[in-house]
């Protein structure tokens, strides 16, 4: 062992458990030690039982070596709004007590049917909808927000609790919290993950997704659930030199501030000096639609997601659902039928033109995590591709004007998540290495 | 009272409740002792709880009239998906045991929050995608099926055990029950209710929705899920005289049989001696791929619905699962792209062609319920309208050479529901009077 276990990487840890290195419950041991010490200033949970962890941990070293699935003993955080077995979901609502459920949500039977370990709830925002934090902070700075909806999850990462974490995304909320702290943060292409067993809050936009510290142990886990692409991908690196790799601002521009506006300038810079044809794209003006329409859809599924707990306890709920429950924003029937086709009608038309490039690179957030715990951030820059159902990787490696991290997204066609993912990783090791952020944990 | 208390229609009961002329618990007590003599025939029910359902009554007698919801005291089936804190949710499935959920799915608790009462759990196909049966028989001759997969839900509201049931439908598995054991099954606009909570197959095509035996029953829950339509709804009944109601027989119309022939043809004989203008509508040739798209998508989108509980045990799960995680099809990601944006591209135009008409008439499935208990039948005509979003109608009323029911599907464009079941409603009193079918319950 050349590190501390917390510190290492789910691909690394892995190699450990897998020859027999490192035993689960040595691995689980380290981090609840390490949480022990940081979690009163992150508050990255909303549920861990340690006694739970080290015997689902010991269970684990008892399976015979043919028995150990290709995710064995790695620690995985989990949002608290998926509903999980052995442990409490309290989607963040005072609306009611938080008994565990009946069963794992399917997703989550995946990795433990894998042999992954399931460790704890990660704080939320209400139902996953609300953009006012819960306690979590950002392990950068404490002073500032995680990002939400995912907070937990991407902290829990970020502050080195778990190497893996669940989280899911209806507008920004992997990405956001991702950028924020200055983590891996992937959105799969719609559909590619079930969200059964989970809190839904638009059923065309909610995605679940996955934080890490490598694109690499990212790719372990879109593996874990068979994502596959349109096309096979090249197994082999992405080779920089000579890779074409667009650049798009966006509709939504005028939102990036410095922190955003600098790190897309020095990345450009960066990939052009490993070779890279470095290109600027600007959408057909239709994409200018997409922000409204995604908060479109989202209003007005929110109506159907949230009238059940409203007629439950109404005082109860978040403002923000309260008023979608109200309809506050006059959507109407006819504007979401219109936001449903137009948003269809473009998901090809970008699948086409993210096809014609090595890799697209867009901003991830308008710039450093905000201060301050109330209001966990801007989803504008993430809410696009979220509704384009296409898949996203959100990059770190930058640093802003407060010294927090500042990430940038790759995003590419609809499946085609392994080809982002390789580009991701390529361009990841560009911008960890000479971006500028230099992780103090 | 008049009548039987079970006889009685949702709406019915509803007036005695809400005036005092009826106790919850008088009527539930009627409903459970015609439940007890015909379910052993029937076999409706996955749970039923006497106890819990007359405890529920009691409380609900309690409730002073000012807190009496607009649902206050109905008994409702649920179908064996959807996940309720009282009561077990087995989807019919080996693979685990079914203890009571945390919560009510949000769907659930819009009923109860209205003072609804939910009955118990109604029986299902496996994870309501296998067609094999449950061992539910069809109210009108139990050597035949129900349908499915919201087998048991269909044949309570049929056999006279509730006056409404929720079901789900990701091909036809509201429309073709209702159309088999005779009663009225209502499948909204996709979206309409939250699906939280609820066995997911394929989020692009899975609906709830409702049963009942009068339209005016189902007009009560569309207003308890505040479904609203594009335009306001002209609150006056449809005047038949002069109504412009288009019969389109689809692309699958080859798989009609002489039940469903015959019904389409009196059908319209009915409505032209009433005066509507009845004229035939082809599809425009784009329209003969739905069907496959509609398979395309549900295979696609079983893959990940299903992973988890494969990799928990395949050996228990029926194998139209297996085979949809194993990919028996070879659907590929192209091909379920394709699937996608061709029905997202359709569905505004079907919105168009429905809007040209008052009531648009479609078989609701090739004929009489087929006999035998171990295939719930074929769903080629709903899939249609199930993958287009439409809102779809079973509409009752004739009789094929079998003496089985045999229903029609009204169906319409994109939230345009309260529509459809006003035309419904009209259609479906001539049907019931003179089509040809006599309810012998």
């Amino acid at each position: 062992m050349t590190e501390q276990p917390h510190l290492l990487t789910a691909t690394s840890a892995l190699h450990l458990l897998q020859i027999g290195a490192l035993t689960v419950e040595a691995y689980v041991t380290a981090l609840l030690s390490h949480i022990r010490t940081s979690e009163p200033t992150i508050k990255a949970w909303a549920h861990l039982n340690s006694d739970l962890v080290l015997s689902q941990a010991r269970r684990l070293d008892q399976l015979p070596f043919s028995q150990r699935g290709p995710l064995f003993g790695l620690p995985i955080g989990i949002k608290d709004i998926i509903h999980t077995k052995h442990m409490p979901t309290s989607h963040s609502s005072p609306l009611f007590p938080s008994p565990p459920s009946t069963q794992d949500a399917p997703a989550l039977l995946v990795l433990s049917n894998l042999s992954g370990l399931l460790l704890g709830k990660t704080a939320t925002t209400e139902f996953a909808i609300s953009t006012r934090g819960p306690p979590t902070t950002n392990p950068r700075n404490a002073a500032h927000t995680p990002g939400g909806s995912s907070s937990g999850s991407a902290a829990a990462v970020a502050a080195f609790h778990v190497p893996l974490a669940v989280g899911t995304q209806t507008g920004g909320s992997i990405i956001r919290p991702a950028a924020f702290t200055g983590v891996y943060g992937y959105k799969p292409t719609w559909g590619a993950v079930s969200l059964a067993g989970v809190s839904s809050v638009s059923p065309t936009c909610d995605t679940i997704g996955f934080f890490a510290r490598s694109v690499a142990d990212l790719e372990l886990l879109a593996t874990a659930y068979r994502i596959e692409d349109l096309e096979p991908v090249v197994e082999t690196p992405l080779e920089l030199k000579g890779a074409r790799i667009v650049f798009c601002k966006t509709p939504v521009w005028e939102k990036a501030e410095k922190g955003t506006i600098d790190a897309f300038a020095k990345a450009k810079e960066l990939l052009r000096a490993r070779g890279a044809e470095v290109v600027d794209l600007e959408l057909p003006a239709a994409f200018a639609e997409v922000g409204e329409w995604a908060r479109t859809i989202h209003a007005g599924e929110g109506r159907a997601s949230f009238l059940g707990y409203y007629l439950q306890d109404r005082e109860k709920l978040d403002s923000v659902i309260r008023e979608q429950v109200e309809n506050v924003k006059g959507v109407s029937r006819a504007g979401l039928l219109a936001a449903y086709d137009g948003c269809a009608a473009l998901r090809p038309v970008w699948d086409g033109i993210a096809g014609r490039f090595d890799a697209v690179v867009v901003p991830s957030v308008p710039g450093e995590a905000p201060e301050g715990l109330g209001y966990t951030g801007d989803a504008s820059f993430c809410a696009i591709w979220t509704v384009l159902h296409a898949p996203a990787l959100n990059v770190p490696g930058f640093v802003g004007e407060k010294g927090l991290p500042v990430g940038l997204t790759v995003v590419g066609g609809r499946c085609t998540d392994l080809r982002v993912l390789r580009a991701g990783k390529a361009i990841g090791e560009v911008f960890e290495a000479d971006g500028g952020w230099k992780d103090r944990s």
